[in-house]
């Protein structure tokens, strides 16, 4: 059975609903699922963009708001406006989850990273932040912080964001289904029917 | 009851799918609908953009093409790719499609025209193209072409780009429901479900 790749960046405001029901969605239609955390900043700089694209063009923003705003109403998702800032830094978060692959809490702390992002008003680079997250689960907190502070981990992280770009990944969240790219947590659906047929 | 407003723009990909679904599913939901046809280059250019991001940023231009090709294979509607040049400009088509409003041919000028495009590699720029496409709909081609080189209608599709500026509208295609704003062919079934609930 091929799997879905959900590639996600803790500061995309369209990551944040996709995280919080893409494990449903693919349980539903059995498709195995993949947590693949990224930075999309790199790859917004690659393209010439030095910020978000709903910060750069106004209306684009103001719209992405209004519709995320719509989109967590339907889907009963909390959301509460606005971030302590837009993007977020999600670089630690994105650090951590990869350490939490072998233990299995990546999925569980996901949804609480984006959560404090965009239901709580918390800051997520703060280690703070993601030590009360990870204490939360039953997490060794400090432990995990440091293993996300070695070089390895750090390297993982840059190599997962050039393969991010290298596979045509170009914003968040994304799908892979092999080579089959979808964009958009409006894609999800039509990403999951993907991997079905494949 | 409220009405759909469906702005489009005739070099827009994702608004050739919309305008071929959109008259059967307005009707099926029981929403008035609105042709407004506009022009997206001027408003691109407000954002300081001189061509299609679909253009200036590649990796999104490749997954745009492959999408719309996903798109247009479960709608059942042929793409013929590349089309002459992307994206093409739509300037005559707009206009003309403001002079069909008085006599109705607008929707079926507008889908001819989306498929002239996209499915038919034809110069939409060209008068010979447009003049084929109105006589083939039993329109008075000469008399069409001769009223949209008129003033009254240059300024009417001027004043349409503005309008949609001045009321959010970013991109192609989008959906109004009064101020609501919906942007994409993906967010058509949304913008029918919130002219329903209105």
């Amino acid at each position: 059975m091929v799997a879905v790749e959900f590639w996600y960046e803790f500061g995309s405001t369209y990551s944040y609903p996709a995280a919080m029901r893409i494990e449903r969605l693919a349980g539903e239609a059995d498709v195995p699922l993949l947590w693949r955390p990224f930075l999309l900043g790199p790859i917004l700089k690659e393209q010439g963009l030095n910020d978000s694209p709903f910060n750069i063009f106004a209306a684009k923003g103001r719209y992405m708001w209004r519709d995320l705003t719509r989109i967590c109403a339907a889907e009963g998702l909390p959301l509460i406006r606005p971030p302590i800032r837009f993007p977020q830094n999600g670089l630690k978060a994105a650090r951590l989850a990869l350490v939490g692959e072998a233990q299995g809490w990546t999925p569980d702390f996901t949804r609480a990273v984006f959560l404090a992002n965009f239901a709580e008003q918390k800051d997520i680079a703060s280690e703070e932040t993601l030590a009360t997250i990870l204490s939360g689960l039953g997490v060794d907190a400090d432990a995990a912080l440091a293993e996300a502070r070695t070089l390895p981990v750090k390297d993982r992280l840059r190599a997962q964001t050039e393969e991010a770009s290298r596979r045509g990944i170009f914003g968040a969240p994304s799908f892979l289904i092999g080579d089959e790219l979808f964009w958009g947590n409006d894609r999800l659906e039509a990403a999951l029917a993907w991997a079905k047929r494949a």
